[in-house]
């Protein structure tokens, strides 16, 4: 395989915008003046952890690739603008699979406007490799963080939990158009997107708070055949895990305009310390060890 | 190994810079609005391929990795702001390692004011990755792209090339200084950084902006016992070429104020197509094929 012969390839595929000023060819791309601050987020995938390229097709990986990272971008309520992309590719893979994971990735990128401008490709004997990284426009009124959510606040999930190794954490659309619309119409105090379990993802909002919850278990929405340890421990969910003040939340429950579904709140922001449930039982799980992602593990059923 | 307190100690160790209103710890992190077009730019690098782990200081390899994404910046005369570094991290790797490869890579960025801001940390069974996704601030008087050397135009190395195996591709100090000082001062029309060898990397600049080459074989400067087609082929040595006319190209031959050492002018920018020596021979060498690095192929000599 000629490493050049699939960057041409690759080049003649990806989606272009008009944010780009130079794209994949030169030492590095060259985009216009974002209109505010800038987000910038990076994730790496592998084969065997994230996916296994034996078993699915590689245009899923490629897709999963960006999906995680858009994800991370609608976590902070932004607008996905542009991404490199890197891939080590084994040496013995067929050149059409990298271009699979290629298109996979692009199609997606389609979706949502986003350009892919550049990345670098390597060739060795270990299993393939593909690290995304994107840059998004901060939100016209604020990015939401982790850290800004509020005692009294209540806490809403995007869509139900568990169960993602059946598929999802494949082919999962990345809650972007929901996260803006959130913000442009009610006042988020936090944000996180939900990649490690939502009993790992909501400490990480509680800590960066410095702030407890207490949950509804029987509020918390599962997807079909879940336990609720698999719902809040399976991760890979990529829903959003947001925190509003009570009198928003109470507008956002009557609203019909929200373009993603059905919301799930879920409980309550504490000015006391610690994650529990709502009959006072500390929540135990811990959600996924990094590292150890569903794919590879059992399932905790 | 616990990759939650790795990233801890990453966050505790890494450069910050006051272009980052949030840095590792959110979703994505969060910069200014840059003062101009943005550039952005990703090299993943694989240890045995890159570097080999076995035999350097890890440090080293930190540094390389944010090297070569420095150079890039530097080969469009823009100045670095911000990296995230991806890890896919060995699960028998000593915690001791990564971290000390983050820091040769903060030392680095420290030198540079580059805001390390975000990634991702992985861990499987395989040899250790880094990919490191830089973005920069294009130089106000504009970006130096491949694609715009003209007929005439003089060509120029800023160091001497080849033997970088024994070394160099590990301790080089990209030229990023170098590279904004000559476009500030003169009218670059063309430029590239030399990570494939000057023979495939002039290339480059000759098919993107549609012109050919004569080359002074005498003129090209070697590092010690490289032979002709080391200098040319080696690859790896992370100097900068770049063209410009021939009226600059006087002025700068006199300048005292170039704060990178010596230039070489090598050559000349022909309207023919084709890269040729003086004597009318045509270069047959073209560099390093893709995938094949100077660290795992022996050198030619």
């Amino acid at each position: 395989m000629s490493e050049l012969s699939l960057i041409e390839k690759i080049k003649s595929v990806v989606n272009q915008s008009p944010a780009v000023i130079t794209g994949i060819g030169d030492d590095t791309a060259i985009l216009e003046r974002p209109a505010g601050p800038l987000l910038f987020a990076a994730d790496m995938l592998m084969d065997g952890t994230h996916f296994k390229l034996s078993e699915i097709a590689p245009e899923l990986a490629g897709r999963k690739a960006l999906a995680v990272n858009l994800s991370d971008i609608a976590a902070m309520a932004g607008t996905p603008l542009a991404v490199t992309v890197s891939l080590a590719i084994p040496k013995n893979m067929n050149e059409k699979v990298s271009l699979a994971v290629m298109h996979g990735l692009n199609e997606l990128a389609c979706q949502f406007g986003v350009a892919v401008c550049g990345g670098d490709t390597n060739v060795w004997d270990h299993p393939f490799v593909i690290g995304v990284t994107i840059i998004g426009a901060a939100h016209p009124k604020g990015s939401v963080l982790r850290s800004g959510a509020k005692a009294g606040d209540h806490i809403f999930v995007t869509g139900p939990l568990g169960g993602t190794i059946s598929g999802k954490h494949l082919s999962f659309v990345p809650r972007v158009r929901e996260a803006t619309w959130l913000k442009e119409h009610y006042a988020l105090n936090s944000m996180i997107d939900l990649s490690d379990g939502l009993a790992k993802d909501l400490r990480h909002i509680l800590e960066q708070s410095q702030r407890g919850a207490v949950l509804s278990e029987d509020q918390i929405p599962r997807n079909d055949n879940c336990s609720l340890e698999n719902a809040m421990c399976g991760g890979e969910d990529f829903e959003l895990c947001f925190t509003l003040p009570a009198s928003e939340s109470a507008k956002l429950a009557t609203d019909q305009s929200y373009p993603g579904g059905r919301l799930y709140k879920i409980g309550i922001i504490t000015s006391e310390p610690g994650l529990r449930f709502a009959d006072g039982r500390s929540v135990l799980w811990h959600g996924y060890e990094h590292g150890i992602n569903p794919v590879m593990k059992e399932t905790s059923t």
